[in-house]
């Protein structure tokens, strides 16, 4: 062998594992790390797994590259990130691409891409999502830049991506920042996935009395339905752990303080700044900062909580919450791929939604049954105003709400918190309403700042002079 | 009278109010304008109520200013401030002040303040709350920057600001873009205000079939009590108004599609940031973004809702509705103030929260008998871990938790969205609770990305080889 088909430089684990799987799918693979002694390891360890070249030094990385060049850089967002395109652009030719497969801002990625299209080259952000796992046997990738580098890159992609009834989880999604905003939202809908998951979890736990080994079986049960998903499968997994050094249940000596590592947030801040509501990935990303926050924890503990404690009906509300969760989870969904509609219709990225799920079905960790039904409902209808009004959807949102209401009604009785469910169905409540007290709203807005109204009978905007002769005026 | 106290630079509406109120307090102000003919009308309008100096030219205006001079820019935050900071500091020298009396980006401010220092220049931004009528009659003043350009400025301010038992609604927030930032989070507390009310007022009619006119008395009825407050004040009034031209209700005839300026978003999008959870505000915000979506809620109108469409008992609805309110409030209102303490951490500003609640008094859009408790929760204990710990705050929350249950619930139960109450609600039960289900969430982590969790029975951080056997170990 004299050149490599693609580059990885970044060995940590996921970098390490991404390169083992182009190598496992007979593709010749150059592999770099900053340090050296890390690219050594790797070599002694996995060198007969595949074709590998080692190189040395970035010059020699990029020398040993078949044209036109393509590495994957996975390494840490931010000022790394710069520091390791820098070198490789600076031997790099015309046509020759670099690949970020870590989990870098949108709006950088946008920077980068127009910075060194400047210089000839491509680069494209793609956002891989499957974790470890996901990265050695097959994840779900979201490459964005332009449609040229695709064109060779994306075989190469879709090989070593997940595949569900053979389609590839790895496809074009759009330009410049593209994948790499679509991963974040695919993050933001993580968080409010698991939080719908914990929430179930706790109110049920709350509730009845249940013990986390008997939740493992709720969660396996659910596992077995419209709720199918590889969350679900890990969460009875999970619940289902006992503790080695303790005999007690797994999740009762895990400090329950969440932590965050960035995509949800930026998910949130971009959601706002786009006029886009994604309350479900608010509250998980706050109840997450919430449970961060012991010392306040501690003072609030004396604060009072209601009489009444438990549920009457197990087997009741066991179906409710599983009703609940799904619902829910339908709200959270159709918030994330209305973010995207709007991001691709703010930057001209023209994404389809339905490819979108297409290829989160597999690799990733929100993969589940339930992503086929979103891809069938764009299939009906490309230009579907929310996901919540398609017609299968309607209906099981139609079938769950009362069930969803007596969840929330319970919790909210019980005092355990479920901001996931009740911001969800308040979602649902507001759009479906005929009319919202945002005009309420718009009256005192007006009152106080002078700050207009429009009229449901007339065209224009107008103000009334409150603390005058209270009559309306055109603005 | 040759030179002039203060300046005025920027009049349109609150520049000519605030200018007229110095005058109107003796101070000898001058004024200019970009467009002449508008500092021309100024002076047609309003020379007679006091000392004016009409300045032609920024140059002049500079210079008609006693030193150290002190400007205030109210014009349009973002670029066209920066382009007037610019002509302005141009002709000053060591020890002037430039004051931003607009509602710019605290990070904006910050670097304002950093570029200006530099040049020998202070740079005060000063967050002004309380519209038209407050620039004129007396607002509340949030202003940041050097505490050196406070002894000076300090006195002019606190002459025009509102007044509460004698105190002036003026107080030095703290260092560069403190005062900006408190009053980002002064207009999202407002934004989290006005969703509970609308929420209240809507339920309400919903649950009851109220009339506005109804609804307007029970609002100013609420106002006698522990939610008097301006805001609820104003309510009364827009709901008791009569559309002259068609003789519905005013809130009737008004589109109800909520607007915002960008105040509320930037409050969230820093909280995130900072891993403050502000719930009330951001379900504020998405509400109000939900709002403006017509195409959605059109589509979404055919969406099922429950059967049950009212509530039983009107009279212990408005009750219960009042004490929920009065609850919400708080957990916003302490939202809010952790917010604050987290950003004074973070920029070492040291911001006394006390201080704020007590020039939130008067003048500004959130004003209320409410906020001298704050006041008085802070004097008793200035290391208040939560506003909800008071012991104050705490008995209300006691005092009205089984109602505003009751109100989550029922709003729930028949299909009133109140995104506001219930997250409110899911903050106080989840702040207060012993565990909390995200011990959960970090094993779900660990599992499907190694992120590793803590223990509650030893020190270090822990990985579960899940895929492997489930053994245990130091990571």
């Amino acid at each position: 062998m004299d050149k490599a088909d693609i580059g990885v430089t970044g060995l940590a684990t996921m970098g390490r594992n991404l390169a083992r799987n182009f190598a496992h799918h007979g593709h010749v693979v150059a592999v770099h790390n900053r340090t050296q002694n890390r690219t050594t390891a790797f070599m002694d360890q996995h060198r007969d797994e595949g074709a590998f070249l080692a190189a040395g030094s970035v010059e020699e990385f990029v020398a040993s590259l078949r044209r036109p060049r393509k590495a994957i850089i996975m390494v840490k967002a931010g000022a790394p990130t710069d520091a390791v395109i820098e070198e490789l652009a600076a031997h790099m030719e015309p046509g020759d691409m670099i690949i970020d497969g870590g989990n870098a801002h949108y709006a950088d990625t946008r920077r980068r891409e127009a910075a060194l299209r400047e210089r000839g080259l491509h680069f494209v952000g793609a956002g891989i999502s499957g974790g470890e796992e996901g990265a050695l046997n097959g994840p779900s990738i979201m490459p964005g830049g332009a449609p040229e580098a695709y064109e060779t890159l994306g075989p190469l992609l879709e090989d070593v991506a997940a595949k569900v009834d053979g389609t590839p989880c790895c496809v074009h999604v759009g330009p410049d920042g593209a994948g790499h905003f679509v991963k974040m939202v695919h993050n933001g809908i993580e968080y409010s996935d698991m939080q719908l998951i914990v929430e179930s979890y706790d109110l049920l736990r709350q509730a009845l009395g249940l013990s986390p080994q008997e939740l493992a079986d709720v969660f396996r049960e659910w596992n077995r339905g419209d709720l199918e998903s590889y969350l679900i499968e890990i969460t009875a997994e999970v619940l289902g752990h006992t503790d080695a050094a303790t005999g007690r249940p797994f999740v009762d000596v895990v400090v329950d303080q969440a932590e965050q590592k960035g995509t949800g947030r930026w998910t949130v801040q971009s959601a706002l700044d786009l006029g886009v509501p994604v309350t479900g990935i608010a509250e998980a990303v706050f109840a997450r900062a919430l449970s961060g926050h012991p010392d306040q924890r501690t003072a609030a503990r004396s604060l009072a909580g209601p009489q009444e404690k438990g549920a009457a009906d197990g087997a009741d509300l066991v179906e409710d919450v599983r009703r609940a969760l799904y619902a829910s989870k339908i709200v959270a969904y159709a918030q994330g791929f209305d973010q995207i509609a709007a991001a691709s219709e703010e930057y001209g990225w023209s994404i389809d939604p339905g490819a979108m799920a297409t290829i989160w079905r597999g690799g990733c960790i929100i993969r589940a049954r339930f992503l086929d039904r979103i891809r069938e409902a764009y299939e009906a209808r490309p230009t579907l105003p929310t996901l919540l009004v398609d017609p299968t959807f309607a209906a099981a949102l139609a079938d769950a709400q009362d069930s969803w209401r007596r969840v929330v009604a319970t919790a909210a009785t019980i005092g355990v918190p479920t901001p996931g469910f009740s911001s969800a169905l308040a979602y649902y409540d507001a759009l479906r309403r005929d009319r919202l007290p945002a005009a309420l709203l718009q009256g005192l807005r007006d009152y106080f700042g002078a700050h207009t109204y429009r009229r449901v009978d007339r065209e224009g905007a107008f103000h009334t002079d409150w603390s005058g002769d209270r009559v309306e005026r055109p603005a």
